[in-house]
């Protein structure tokens, strides 16, 4: 696994009037700090790429569907440098994903309905403090391409 | 509108890979601390009451689906004592529900498909900290008697 990037199976506490998800508490050895917390959906099919936070670490976990996240460490001394890791997570496989600083990230829904990602920030959003690449970027990975 | 309650119109940012849609901010107006996130699902037809934290804040967004949410306010000094509130929230009219300490809150799904609460408490959850009162208690209104 990439350096600093952790998947963290969480509680599903099951209910016949709809299941409770947990994801983020402040006490969490993963927590780092509050920002933002906000949605993004995607439809089966879609792929939303690149992005990298360049001081903020990203928490995300999938309440609806599946999704696939495809991660790139380029960082310069990073002891992982050069590893992809590819980590699906969602209704069948619940857990937290955190992503640190510097750390390219991707994903595409792989499942077959409109999946929701819930994602908590340590700092709200900046658009100056992200970098973003197409998906067509020769210099990144195809992201089914494993 | 009760005392301390809030409904603020977030945004919700189109896009037909799949929409974002904002939640809470640490620099919201409404924003007091981070406790926890977590997801609450409600299938069609289905309540979930009634809930009062001693506390805590309740932040709630609904992403998917629609919620309709009864709040009823007993605080012996608040200023609007005996009101009862009707909030419907969801993905037609999105926006975030802040409900303060001591105020009771139930929920009902309003919709047709399965809907999804994001929730952002103040405080970890801590079962000593919260309220429970069965949905037919009689001291509580009738959720859908309105």
């Amino acid at each position: 696994m990439i350096d600093g990037v952790h998947v963290s199976p969480r509680r599903v506490i099951e209910d016949p009037r709809g299941d409770v998800l947990h994801m983020l508490k402040c006490t969490d050895e993963v927590f780092t700090q509050f920002g933002e917390v906000y949605f993004s959906k995607i439809h089966p099919g879609q792929q939303k790429a690149w992005r990298r936070h360049r001081v903020a670490t990203s928490q995300l976990a999938v309440p609806v569907g599946v999704v696939h996240f495809v991660l790139v460490d380029d960082r310069a001394t990073s002891p992982t440098r050069g590893v992809r890791a590819d980590v699906t997570i969602g209704e069948t496989s619940y857990a937290l994903l955190t992503i640190p600083p510097m750390v390219w990230y991707a994903f595409e829904n792989s499942g077959s309905l409109t999946a929701v990602i819930g994602s908590c920030s340590s700092l709200p959003h900046d658009p100056n403090e992200a970098d973003r690449r197409e998906l067509s970027d020769s210099a990144m990975p195809q992201l089914a391409g494993h």
